[in-house]
């Protein structure tokens, strides 16, 4: 088979203006960068106010493990069938960071023949929205600590200041740093250092805002600092509020792309799916329902995480109703949920494959829990067996719920014909009755547990002295009444990587929390927690390059 | 009179394709970014190559004071008046840095009618090049402290790496760090910093490159470290080279804009004025000089700054002929270098203008060393008396070279008419006979000695045993050979900014050496040097914001 930039170089792209007129987006509503490249102006949702949602199909899966899950393969995969059986499908999808394009991955916009394209801008600056929240980030930064330089009339401690800079990179020497140094007009010293931008509470907000009024007033509520006296310091008190929004003023735009078979694709934001909420954008979302019948989008890592998070989270905010959940499955990933190591997944193993379908069957329900309808989409590989693929379905068809074979990554839309057909006939016959799992008037604690004991199947939380003293903080500020958006292991239910499977009699730890007041929920971090990552010993672009023709080397 | 933005929000601005007609760019040949952006293949250069090149015009300045010269508002007006006297005419300008945007400046695209449009988003990210540059900048940064940090084959000794990192933000915190601190995994423990963006060896690079291959070759010469032997570490020897190239693929590419009368505008690349050459880009230029009759370009600072890099080291390596240099000087600022206080200018002080007309006698004296003729641009303010202008015309007639009233701030290119007569006829009647100063071939104490004394009138230079050892040390490693890059205060021809006018009797004292293997220059620093600024008591971005329906308040 092709390698994925070799489809992505022969794909028949078409100019973007031909999308943008099927889907009906007025002339004056967006702005081309580049020939296949759109900003697409807020406008769309108050123009078509009155018109109803389309259906939104949320794609999820269960937990990842290194033999790989291919969701973002089947968001595309699926939009593409959706439209070939006649269904307006828009696909809605995060945008890459720079950081694992170069370090590890070299490059995430789906693959195979379920990509989306033009690939090599979409993982190389896009149309800039990363780094205008890196600049925005980093201006309010030089703010706070030119406030402190000046006099420091806020009355900021310097050893309470809780915002840091960041890059879109991976670098690992700048997770820990001093600055500050040099003479008297140097700044001040102290200790700081740098996440990778889409760990930024900008990034958070910018997916998160439901209007361009909404995106000023969330920044301006951002917490940076706290006083000598333990009140907070916004990025509001530091008058930054302006200028940031100005630097995002195209940012919070969607970019309207499209798959190789031309579904039109919105590819906008791309938040952490730990200490964030790890979706595309709220704007994207719901512009796309307005112009499209079904939307097709996805939430980071598997469902205890990213489906959580979107139902309580993403929806919650943006008012969404989300119609079908289709939870992607690989027969090896299961296997090495059922205790097969990665060198044995080649072989047909069904004893594995039965124990390990327990990680997807808590998945499923979990997903009932919302009120949502689900289907399971069988990524298959070459290596699944008939036999195994029979015993999955039958599993699953035991839970009421059916499995169906995608096998878009080799096939495109063609690959997904059957998974398409029984999406629609979900959202025809199978109303959802969406409801939230909490209300977000109970205590931080109370909210915890719900997330912990529903959805991880944790037996009880413990709370760190540290993490109570922070919560009583929160509380105290009047904060509390958030959801909360839990950082923990994707690995596993529990906050443990190595309890695969659907683990129970496990208590989750909480360590620290803390609240994002313009992001608008409370992070709660389990375990430990990297949000800047580093390079590995040969990263992914030592061997990139560009030929002086435009031949692209590298980029996967 | 209306602000700047107030202007600019009401110019009657064409969609660039208007222009790019106008300018006989295929279809193929350029990217849209937004309506009122393009982005412009280089191969225009190739498909043009046999076309002769227009006439190249260099506005250059007296030694600037707080008074302001105003040469990029004679650079935008000069070329609309060419256009209107029928010569087809391009205005090359260098890119606004964010820095100084949110810092002091508040924006940076000439003023009143003679501006570039559209400001708000020349000022704000534009179309990405400077985040390009960040990021591959930094990309080569963290590649190298991975580097140390795997193991360092290369044998970098860490106390000599001297790549730092770049952000485009006014941040005095950064300018002096420690990185590297935390656990044994979070990399190797050293002194570092950032530079604001336009400092990056990378932005000189991307100025001079001559071609897409001529960019790729500079970006792997690049010095990042030295070895514990003393040998220079490299951007290819790190392997970063293709990726870099890569990240830079569409900021090699002149950006096309508009003055408000629709003349065009290639806007692209920003370096520094003192560590590096304070020039638009190579390319912008030579596709200019395909495209049009005239190209009207500037270089930052005064002439014995921007004009002697000009000629020197962009003209050299471009293979430039410049043929008409104009020299924009202001009878308030000639009166503060003839000693009257800020607070004085607006009266009228015939003594002191003759005094200080030293200051624009030499500079005149300094261009003819280049063999290209002169003409002076008198930037007109209100205050200035009829007495004034009068005395300063007959001053220049004295020289030999004509002074014409520039009014482009107040009239738009109706404001110069009578200067682009006159630049036309110097064009067509005075053969240019540009000539280098110095050639590359001498040792880096000669070329410096060179520039001192014909150019700053220095009696001698002195080099401190810092200097010596660079000296030596460059030399030794066979990098010699290039053109010499000065850093000296831009107030004054000397490296005192406190001495105004046409002083006598100095010596010009070298602090440090550095060579910029890739950019192609020896930077010589005099006095000390600011590659990161800090942001002011109450920063620019203080009053900045924008309204939901998009009006832009505080940019200017």
């Amino acid at each position: 088979m092709k390698t994925d930039v070799q489809i992505a170089q022969e794909a028949s792209i078409r100019p973007i203006n031909e999308l943008t007129e099927y889907l009906g987006i007025m002339d004056n509503e967006y702005e081309l960068y580049g020939k296949y490249k759109a900003k697409v102006s807020l406008e769309v949702l108050e123009r078509l106010e009155d018109k109803p949602d389309g259906k939104l199909i949320l794609v999820t899966a269960i937990n990842p493990t290194p033999a790989g899950e291919g969701k973002t393969t089947v968001n595309v995969g699926l939009s593409m069938a959706l439209n070939k059986i006649g269904r307006k499908t828009i696909t809605a999808l995060r945008e890459p960071s720079l950081g694992p394009v170069f370090g590890i991955k070299g490059g995430a916009a789906g693959g195979g023949y379920a990509q989306v394209v033009p690939m090599e801008d979409i993982n190389l600056h896009f149309t800039g929205d990363f780094h205008a929240i890196t600049s925005a980030h980093n201006l309010l930064a030089a703010m706070l600590d030119n406030h402190i330089h000046q006099g420091n009339a806020l009355n900021i401690d310097p050893k309470r200041v809780v915002w840091k800079r960041v890059l879109d990179i991976n670098d690992r020497s700048l997770r820990n740093i001093i600055i500050g140094l040099g003479g008297t007009g140097d700044g001040f010293i102290r200790q700081s250092g740098f996440d990778i931008t889409v760990a930024s509470e900008v990034m958070a907000i910018l997916c998160l805002a439901n209007s361009f009024g909404d995106l000023k007033d969330r920044l301006s509520r951002m917490i940076v600092a706290y006083t000598e006296d333990g009140q907070a310091v916004t990025a509001g008190d530091l008058e930054a509020t302006g200028a940031m929004t100005l630097l995002l003023k195209d940012a919070i735009k969607p970019n309207l792309v499209q798959t190789l078979e031309n579904t039109p694709a919105f590819v906008h934001g791309g938040p952490f799916a730990n200490i964030a909420h790890g979706c595309n954008s709220v704007m994207a979302t719901r512009i796309g329902l307005k112009l499209a019948d079904y939307v097709v989008t996805e939430a980071g890592f598997g469902a205890d995480l990213g489906a959580e998070k979107f139902f309580n989270i993403k929806s919650r905010f943006a008012g969404l109703n989300p119609a079908v959940v289709v939870v992607v499955a690989t027969i090896r990933a299961l296997k090495m949920n059922g205790g097969v190591s990665k060198n044995e997944l080649g072989y047909e193993n069904l004893s594995a494959l039965n124990v390990g379908f327990a990680n997807l069957e808590r998945h499923l329900q979990n997903i009932n829990k919302f009120g949502v309808p689900a289907v399971v989409a069988i990524n298959k590989f070459p290596t699944d067996t008939d036999a195994e693929i029979d015993l999955l379905k039958d599993r699953c068809e035991g839970l009421g719920v059916e499995a169906i074979l995608s096998e878009v990554f080799t096939k495109g839309g063609a690959g997904a014909i059957e998974l398409a057909e029984k999406v629609v006939e979900v959202c025809e016959k199978k109303a959802s009755d969406y409801r939230l799992l909490y209300a977000v008037d109970g205590s931080i604690q109370e909210k915890i547990t719900t997330v912990a004991t529903e959805i991880y199947r944790a037996d009880r939380v413990e709370f760190t002295a540290a993490a109570k003293r922070q919560i009583q903080e929160i509380t105290e500020l009047g904060l509390d009444k958030m959801p909360v958006c839990i950082a923990k292991t994707q690995y596993s239910f529990s906050d443990n990587p190595a309890l695969l499977g659907a683990p129970t009699g496990f208590a989750v730890t909480v360590r620290e929390v803390k609240v994002n007041a313009g992001a608008g929920f409370i992070v709660v971090i389990t375990g430990s927690l990297m949000t800047m990552p580093g390079l590995p010993k040969v990263p992914a672009a030592n061997g990139m390059d560009i030929t002086e023709n435009g031949e692209i080397i590298g980029l996967s």
